[in-house]
């Protein structure tokens, strides 16, 4: 049974609230360097893995993209999407990420956005998208980080007065599922090691082209200064591979 | 002007006392699965970059590997290495690894162990090393994981009563030279993220054909239960490429 946070209204609730639920991708830090590993989206099919609010699917129909189908398992999430869109190109789906079924080569990107950390088989997923990319075809997505997933806690290390002394790491080679608290008691996300994630793509027919361990751009730390911080260790992974 | 710690005499002794300076690769629990990593080598030419004693120079002919050249700066290690063989396929040469000159092309497979944290520029060993692999080779090495060089202090967090409560991680994002205690007092290793070796390999022209972050296997911790607590981070880090 696939966990679906969003649909507890509590939960979607605080998400809700959140800068880039409210702000959507100029509210989201990393989304620059995402967004610079895709491919030119002019007339291209695109699939949004975990497509949430739909942001990226708007984002992909504004670069011309001919066709996209966002993904998501949350009925909360989808509805809120399709109130923001009339575009007959966006297609919402209701699934879990595990479970798409599209024709061999329907698509000529797949994309995701911090989402593939709540799904328990990457391989599953690796193959599945493989499937559904036309040979050529790009994969690119952003995940929490297994620096910043192996422990559940996901927080700094404090010293006596609340000061931020390092980042802990434990249990990295341990993978599964970790029982976090994120707006809500017991999110339960996948640790995966970098390894994995890398093997698994290459494993599946893909060639890695980009990895990346973002932290904010100075300009964002001019403006932000307390994100200075993010620089001690790394939040998210991005890669983007090429289907073969 | 580049570190050569390993002609202090002081340190030379200490390091030569080390299990895997005494009994060789066996003694290196990663070895199994650098070796892994390793193409068959009958009739290839290999470049071993910071060969010490020439352990993995004298595992290649023994692989027949019809040409070896082994590469180090240190004086103290190539002669040990040199009494150590007469085999005349095997040559040592002196030098800093990023002042490597060889003919396009020389090499079928270049390989490193745990050297390349003392290189500062990691990019331009790559560029090196694509210009001295035949099209198709391979180019093999270990570094310590970037988890393990972000901080200087190379150490675990302790509680109270000297147990190891996590792996601290800080300054994951300022690349650069650490100032490590390792047998000796400064010892210079460069520490660099995850996604630099993995860039800077694929900008140099090279492909990523397997990471891994190697763990002690159920075998060895049957032996070394000690062992256990490297499961908690990686130490490690292996990358096999092929240059293209």
């Amino acid at each position: 049974m696939k966990q679906n946070k969003y649909d507890d209204p509590e939960f979607f609730a605080s998400y809700s609230q959140m800068p880039r639920s409210v702000r959507g991708l100029e509210a989201a830090s990393e989304w620059p360097v995402l967004r610079a590993l895709l491919p030119d989206l002019r007339h291209k099919r695109l699939l949004d893995l975990g497509c949430g609010f739909g942001w990226h699917c708007r984002y992909a129909r504004e670069g011309q993209a001919r066709r996209v189908v966002g993904v998501d398992l949350s009925e909360n999430m989808l509805a809120r999407a399709a109130d923001m869109t009339a575009d007959p190109a966006i297609e919402y789906r209701r699934s879990a990420i595990e479970d798409i079924e599209f024709l061999p080569g329907e698509f000529d990107v797949a994309f995701s956005s911090l989402a593939l950390h709540y799904v328990e088989r990457f391989d599953a997923v690796c193959r599945k998208i493989h499937e559904f990319l036309t040979p050529g075809g790009a994969f690119v997505f952003s995940v929490e980080h297994p620096i910043f997933t192996a422990l559940a806690a996901q927080q700094w290390h404090f010293g006596p007065n609340g000061e931020r002394l390092h980042w802990p790491v434990d249990d990295y080679h341990t993978e599964g599922p970790r029982h976090t608290h994120w707006l809500a008691d017991d999110v339960v996300k996948y640790h995966r090691t970098v390894a994995t994630y890398v093997n698994t793509l290459i494993d599946s027919g893909f060639r890695i082209s980009k990895l990346l361990e973002p932290e904010p751009s100075p300009e964002l730390l001019a403006e932000h200064p307390e994100l200075i911080d993010e620089r001690r260790r790394p939040i998210f992974l991005l890669i983007a591979a090429d289907r073969e």
